[in-house]
């Protein structure tokens, strides 16, 4: 067995309530296959703004610099979303650790499970087959450039700025995973109109001389936006600036039949982050209906990337497989068509999964 | 009846097809009801840069000052998509006629003919009903801030900023539409990462209390382009920055079956101006199979809009209905599953509209 560290920040809303689940699946794997992992907790967020008036505490970031890998929540609230004066918000914890801790790459896996073809708006035909993973930049782009505001507060700006060796190193990564794929590659920006874009652009052409075996296709990000719902199969993995990523991944979450479902991973340096993609979800955070089936991804993805633990991470997406398969739904993937589905909350749900997992 | 001046720019590809047909229903119902509109043509985009080095000639510009409204085809072409590096590009045409004529404020209104509900890749009862108008923000943003390349070329940049009137005069447009149909507006931004976004959700927020009728939900653009699809009726009217109205109307060519049904009204100071949202499409330029219903609904918008021509716009509309009812489709609205579908190309579509129109 191996030696791990995980640091667990749940985190705001609904992060709360389906981080345990992800959790426990760690504790399962690691029972199950006699691995050590040690588990920390920290803060983050508005729950940390609460409580210590940063977002992002010292400790916390010491934390996760000693951790092996960092199992995160969500992050966010409504108190801040409707009050854009504010000057300390949740998000900065977050963008605040992406960077700290060099995650410049974050992976974002689309795929849907048989289970959910029809749990989707889109048409079950476009959907069958489709696997889209993306690499989305996640320290550039307009999230870091300086922002500016005028004293008369009348005029607000941000730096949406890239450069060379942040393009080449997302690239670098999403070429080497088409190669194991279907060596296919989508780079997406906005050459036509943004500077920051034509320099990506032209990073990712002049590596496509060392992956001749990659077919790469430019994209604009409007024609992205619109061919992900149009004909997603055409995608295989998709490369993109943080602001581009941000927008299309959520808009990808409906090729999974539900943002209740997305896993990601951010990695960099050293340490990995995961996360589900979904929100802190305000309007549904303490009702217990959350799916927890994203965080348990996120443990998933940990097993795999991280910890190189490729046979307990397929063992926990069996064990999501198998609850679908049995009929289990949290209320974001039950079908209202479909009979002999059984709608649960978030601990039920996440039983389940802990069930199928022994 | 009335005497108009109009300014035809067919532009760059399938531009040059779809744009005859626009123009052909503008001189038919001045015929059908002896309105006098005089017409001209304009260069812009690739054909100008090829004939005079620069992509918007100051006749054209001159001719379109001079007009009441402006019928465009599309622009761009595989030349400049191709090569990042070319400085003077056709899309600066665009972009630099928007700007000069005062056109801030981007009308795309969404909404399927019953007769293509099932055209689109999206579930035929997710779609049925939805009706959406975008304001989209035309001359600011990250388009027209300050663009920046380093001399070692290793770093670009662009500016997205906002001035508190550029926002106040789009969402005042977007607010007075919401009253006229279900008064209900939803403001999309990224406030929860981005200053100007925060000032766009500050202005906004200022002005409900003007608008006291209007139920105003502000969205961030992640998750619109994730709601986009999975529930497209819960928007009416959705007012948006230039970048985000982009990606967000791009995706919602779905919801009204293809992007070549769809029609966009660019207004402000003065001149409106009139044009499909779809692009050049140079995949298939030159192949007389684009869809002609973009710029023939684009005329009809500019009846209604720029001309007050109220009855001779829905006239066109429902040309183009019966043309869909009798079964007639270009490609790109085909459905491989339905009986009964008569497939042509652009110049029989748009002679079918024509017919139907008398
Ligand atoms: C919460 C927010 C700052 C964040 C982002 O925009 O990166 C989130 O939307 C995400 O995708 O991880
Ligand atoms: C061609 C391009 C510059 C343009 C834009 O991005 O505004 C187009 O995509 C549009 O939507 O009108």
């Amino acid at each position: 067995g191996v030696d791990k560290k995980i640091l667990v920040i749940p985190g705001d809303g609904i992060g709360q309530e389906v981080t345990t689940w992800g959790r426990k699946v760690l504790e399962t794997i690691a029972t199950n296959y006699k691995h050590n992992f040690t588990f920390e907790e920290g803060i983050m967020g508005h729950v940390a703004i609460d409580a210590t008036g940063t977002p992002l505490p010292d400790e916390t970031l010491d934390k996760a610099r000693k951790s092996d890998a960092i199992l995160f929540g969500a992050i966010g609230h409504a108190k801040y979303d409707n009050d854009p004066t504010l000057k300390v918000r949740p998000e900065q914890g977050l963008l605040k650790i992406r960077k700290e801790l060099g995650l410049y790459a974050n992976l974002r896996p689309i795929k849907l499970f048989d289970e959910l073809l029809e749990a989707s708006s889109i048409k079950p035909e476009i959907l069958r087959g489709a696997d889209i993973l993306f690499f989305r930049e996640l320290t550039g782009d307009v999230y870091f450039g300086e922002k500016k505001r005028t004293e008369d507060r009348n005029t607000a700006s941000d730096l949406m700025i890239y450069h060379r060796y942040e393009v080449e190193r997302i690239a670098r990564k999403a070429f080497e995973a088409a190669r194991t794929r279907r060596k296919k590659l989508c780079s997406v920006d906005k050459a036509n109109v943004l500077e920051a874009s034509r320099l990506w652009r032209e990073v990712v052409q002049a590596m496509e001389k060392e992956y001749t075996d990659v077919t790469v296709e430019h994209m604009f990000i409007d024609n992205a936006a619109m061919q992900l719902v149009k004909d997603p199969k055409r995608f295989d993995v998709v490369v993109t600036g943080n602001l581009f990523g941000d927008i299309l991944t959520d808009e990808a979450s409906q090729i999974a039949g539900s943002m209740g479902m997305l896993a990601s991973a951010s990695v960099g340096d050293s340490v990995g982050f995961y996360e589900p993609i979904h929100g802190s979800a305000h309007d549904i955070a303490g009702k217990g209906i959350a799916n927890p089936l994203a965080s348990i991804l996120s443990a998933a993805l940990m097993l795999d990337i991280s910890f190189g633990l490729k046979n307990e991470s397929l063992r926990v997406i069996k064990a999501v497989e198998t609850t679908l398969k049995q009929g289990f739904r949290t209320m974001d993937i039950a079908n209202k068509h479909t009979e002999n589905h059984l709608v649960m909350g978030t601990d039920a749900m996440g039983a389940k999964v802990l069930e199928n997992l022994s």
